[in-house]
């Protein structure tokens, strides 16, 4: 069911200063930035092997992300696990009567996902996604 | 300078527990379990594409993950990047004046090793790592 790693988030309070520090400190390279209102964030991808290391800064003051940041500071934010198929993923988690933030898939920036609630996971906001093509 | 996310360390309450969610949940599967007295640690390995998900679990009252976990609870704890060379990693860190957890590389379970102070990496303890040959 799980493929890899897809994507460690990170929330920021500088996205720019971020990068900066994630490019000039580790020799990472940013291969895309978006800018997504209907989130409240902006985000920057930087890969590492077969995974990315997203940063991402909130836009407005009261998404979820911007209370993440206020409440806990920067810092980790939550783990993505790339999956074949999602609605497959959704089924056995559901069987498991799993905790899940969302009941169906969302469309994300990287493709279809879910979030597993961290009282499921031992503290641990799990994304499960189906990556789409290019991703 | 780095080549891929080599593990997730999540600390846990009850190692058995997590293990038990996580292969229960996710289809993931532990490759490989550590009683590691010396640093106060329990351990599990559980394999995603490349990468690895650590479940680290204190064993002792007043080690770091311990602190760690009465402090913030059960939760993502550090991420791990795989590098070639450590020792030039730790040239190009020093030489940009990057705050570390320790001035030189430590034998961890899985190579040499050495960590970034969250201070210096936007809330992150990053562990940068020239994993032994068979990790």
């Amino acid at each position: 069911m799980i493929q890899r790693i897809h994507h460690i988030a990170i929330v920021v309070a500088d996205l720019d200063a971020a990068i900066a520090t994630y490019q000039g400190q580790l020799g990472l390279r940013v291969s895309k930035r978006l800018h997504m209102p209907e989130q409240e964030v902006e985000m920057a991808f930087l890969p590492a092997g077969e995974s990315l290391i997203e940063l991402i800064q909130p836009i407005t003051d009261d998404s979820g992300v911007a209370r993440y940041l206020r409440k806990r500071g920067e810092g980790l934010h939550h783990i993505c696990l790339a999956v074949d198929d999602i609605d497959a993923s959704l089924e056995a988690l559901a069987a498991n009567a799993v905790r899940l933030i969302n009941d169906q898939p969302i469309q994300a920036a990287e493709g279809r996902g879910l979030f597993i609630h961290p009282q499921a996971a031992h503290g641990v906001l799990i994304e499960l996604l189906e990556p789409d093509e290019e991703t």
